[in-house]
């Protein structure tokens, strides 16, 4: 089987409202965040199988013929999408080494690609060829680059097995797919996803794959029709953190004061809220300072919010601090207690306040990326 | 008639939890704040009434007969203590020169001295003597400098007529009033504030009357019978703020954003009740550094909270982080937008931390005291 050359996109996640909360029941809003991750799919005649990961320093090859001893182990429940192959994991695992304990980044790419490679072209004929990826993402911070690598795996093997189109007509430069297409990408992301992460929530992938902004409540995941493109900042403070033990601090924060805390996941809730009304109503009226005076509010309150439930860091602070100083409004995006903050840029903010802002907090340590969110999502 | 001499005093107020939240109906607790304001009085046998106030500049005697003159307006309703006597007001408005316009804080001491003073001793004897006052209380600051003013000389005239006793032992270096004495001094110091401010909570005569803590819901006023004795800092930023707009403030940020600000409200109201838990078990059993926590982690959610109803201040988040720098935890008391801010001091704060922190505030132009909240209230 021969495949087509293709170059798929998918864009990172930023949560902009309701980390942490969405955890107990509250809204959290995600948006796509346009740091994005390419994947080059490219035909080969030689029998081999190759993957690129520059990020990651990963380059690996096999042979078909290796590859085809491993489809004996595939179930045939394709329509069972919701659970990983479990008995195909623990033999790819053995195939690639990685028998116990957590999967460092390379191992757990190889083994989302071959995974998704062989359920999709394992019962048939199985193509010879190299992917390449590269990402704008940093890895490990909370931006959903494993979900962007998933989507962009998932999209461009169901273009070469013919389940879904390859949607570029000749005179366009970028396309994309209709929503049982990207529906299907996004389940097939899903299981890269669970590879990777063993229980993720489902929101990297599905932001990858639709982009825009999606609401997220007790584990049900809507896309929003429309929502405007917003400049940010991204700022990585770079200060390592563990999701699981932030979660942990939060919850136990609740059990103990129950009472105080309850009313401010509330409060969140409404922000998340609040938030998606205004960012609708800017897309069916006139964008006026109003709106961004209203976002940059909900910003600051929600960073307080964060600080109250536990899941500061002075970094995090001195972000909020050095941008506050050129006049703008920035809060942590994600677990918190270290990694990255957002800062909303407005219509008006010039390139000398954005350029004196960036090298302020490139001073401090940080890497800063001028970007947008709420962009298109998974595109070829 | 001739009165006996006698040195009264009485502390100031800090809001310790739930300013602004109890406009909306909410919790808050009031503490006396050691810093207090003494009362000398001393008689005279020349036919003149003196009052000696240095810390705002004013020395005024009259004759007792100009006084006298004033007692024909005098009603003779004295039951009916809710209500200020209008009439006497006015005359003694036209009396002192001041018929419209508002008072200075000179001409609002006078008036409520003369006030009391025709009220209580008008209708009889009239005593010749003079009142000094000075106060360790800087004036206008929210720390209740006028209630503490208003209580001193309720008591003293109070003492003076027989109203109520003088209730220092031979052997006693101070002494304090019982239940009954104590609401009559109170209720004289009401009339004081009254004059002076127009329309009072009447928090901080009770604070200074009574002592202690009180917790004070939609205008109910409840000292609480024991509270721990509390080292704190207090700071002055000096930074002038006005009440009336920052309650305006916070109304109107309630009314923009309801569902994001009730539950903040809600959230104080929790922090008031749960502070004056904690300090009741400090009363009641060993006292442990857990205890320390608790108070230490209700005064940084508050601050954080204060600052989401937007009466922060940039002087107020520099108190904040300077006593942070040294392991201590502040918030804003009172009005906020600058004025005061209150450190909690742990009983283990050695006095390198205490006099390194009390530097740093001051080299940022604040004024610094260290003092004690729950202390007791008007003694003589």
């Amino acid at each position: 089987m021969e495949v087509r050359d293709c170059l798929v996109s998918a864009p990172g996640k930023a949560i902009l409202h309701g980390e942490h909360a969405v955890v107990h029941g509250k809204v959290a809003l995600a948006v796509s965040l346009n740091l994005r991750t390419y994947l080059q799919l490219k035909a080969r005649s030689d029998g081999k199988v190759c993957i690129n990961l520059p990020n990651i320093d990963t380059f690996v090859c096999w042979e078909l013929s290796e590859l085809k001893q491993l489809t004996s182990f595939l179930s045939d429940k394709k329509e069972e999408m919701q659970r990983l192959d479990a008995e195909l994991v623990k033999r790819l695992r053995e195939f690639i080494g990685v028998t116990n304990g957590n999967l460092d980044s390379s191992a757990s790419a190889i083994l989302a690609f071959l995974y998704i490679y062989l359920s999709l072209f394992g019962s048939g004929d199985m193509p010879s060829l190299t992917v390449s990826v590269w990402s704008e993402l940093p890895t490990g911070a909370g931006l959903g680059s494993s979900a962007a690598y998933s989507v962009c795996l998932a999209a461009a093997f169901l273009c070469a097995t013919g389940n879904i189109p390859t949607p570029l007509k000749e005179w366009e430069q970028t396309g994309r797919w209709c929503q049982e297409d990207l529906e299907l990408i996004n389940s097939w992301a899903f299981q890269g996803e669970k590879i990777i992460h063993g229980n993720p929530s489902g929101v990297d992938n599905a932001v990858g794959t639709w982009g825009g902004m999606l609401r997220f409540l007790a584990g049900k995941i809507i896309p929003l029709s429309r929502v405007p493109l917003l400049r940010i900042l991204l700022t990585n403070t770079k200060v390592p953190r563990s999701t699981k033990v932030l979660v942990a601090r939060v919850k136990d924060k609740i059990n103990k004061l129950p009472s105080i805390m309850i009313p401010v996941l509330d409060s969140v809730d409404a922000i998340s809220c609040t938030c998606e009304k205004v960012l609708t109503e800017m897309t069916c009226e006139p964008i006026t300072g109003d709106h961004y005076n209203i976002l940059e509010e909900l910003i600051d309150i929600n960073q307080h919010h964060l600080n109250v439930i536990g899941v500061g860091h002075p970094s995090l602070d001195t972000v909020c601090q050095v941008t506050a100083a050129r006049g703008l409004h920035s809060k942590l995006t994600g677990a918190g207690g270290g990694g990255c903050g957002i800062t909303l840029l407005r219509p008006e903010t010039d390139s000398t306040t954005l350029q004196g802002t960036m090298k302020d907090l490139r001073d401090c340590g940080y890497d800063c990326w001028e970007t947008s969110i709420g962009g298109p999502g998974d595109s070829v």
